[in-house]
């Protein structure tokens, strides 16, 4: 298995730059060498690209994208804290909040566009513990929250 | 106070098998000696055996239920982890959340379900920190989905 | 910057008494020098002193007020397990969810109330890894619940 970093190059992924918090609070908090995340909404070059709920606004396949772009913000934010991504151990934890409308009940599908990110960059290193939850809104009407917690290299 | 095997065996409970998660991510990650979960819904026997709201489609009682079967779900994984239930040393945290129809505001009883259980099989370390939470809707239109922390026997 | 003890006072804050779970789990478990918090609601002189739908019940400003209270609650909590609130070392990471109506997207807005708290009584130690959410009903009608991990003096 080739280093996270490579695998970013091979599959053409450029991390964004870190998302600032909004308030007072912080990207992430390490605590030995874990690393606990904010959750992370689908910001995009400085705004949030999946706005609405899922599915009214947003099928599946859109939702797993603003999963995934909530992932990278995550990833930017986990290797700034670890001093680059080859530092991230294990992706230990995921919560996926998922703006569901009444009825809808996938928020795993969704999810799936964060896991399988993960495991394509760390192979058995981004297989994780994970759970998908609906929430009837998040915020800045954010589709997706991802909430990621990982270990770093000691 | 009895081993939890011993007081799995007076309670007269058998633990399932492991359930395979659907996609890519894995049961439980140990980090250290703490075991982080994958949210457990409450499949039982290959199907949701509690699906829909409450509590529109189950009352407390029945959802109540739904957490218990969710938490034995998560106890299978913890002692697959953990190499037996006798093993797991501490229930740590639980979060527990109950797909809620609008106006439903008794996620705590739906929870006691998860938590009571826990208390009957390891007594004082099934003691844990828990928040139960309303979600408008959850994977599989699974009622109830159990997401579970504990520290393992080092 | 002077000690959170110092601060609590320097701001005229009294922390509340501990609340008691109403069920069978505690307020808190350590592991290690981590300590995992039950979520809090805003119990205030033993009645839920903010009830019901941001911000269909409460608007922001009181909404935030609730992120306050319940903050209190968990900072009793911490403060009585940890010895004294001088040895919480680190504010690691806060859930805040929030009773959301229909169409409710700023979360994050209410957080702040609970964010800024910690902030001003632990200076950088209370800046945190947060996630904001929304949920369709809360516990007792609770219009704000607050999930917080702490690290403690070792």
């Amino acid at each position: 298995m080739s280093k996270p970093s490579d695998r970013l190059r091979e599959l053409g992924i450029t991390l964004p730059a870190v998302p600032k918090p909004v308030a007072a609070y912080v990207p992430s908090v390490r605590h030995g060498s874990l690393l606990f995340l904010s959750g992370q909404i689908p910001f995009q070059e400085g705004r949030i690209a999946f706005a609405g709920m899922v599915p009214t606004h947003h099928g599946i396949e859109a939702a797993q994208q603003a999963a995934r772009v909530c992932t990278l913000n995550a990833l930017a934010v986990a290797a700034d804290a670890a001093g680059g991504i080859d530092r991230i151990a294990r992706i230990v934890k995921l919560v996926v909040y998922v703006a569901s409308a009444p009825g809808f009940t996938e928020q795993h599908l969704v999810a799936n566009g964060a896991s399988e990110l993960l495991v394509s960059i760390f192979g058995d290193a981004g297989r994780h513990a994970r759970a998908a939850v609906g929430a009837p809104g998040l915020p800045l009407n954010a589709a997706v929250e991802v909430d990621l917690t990982c270990a770093i290299v000691e």
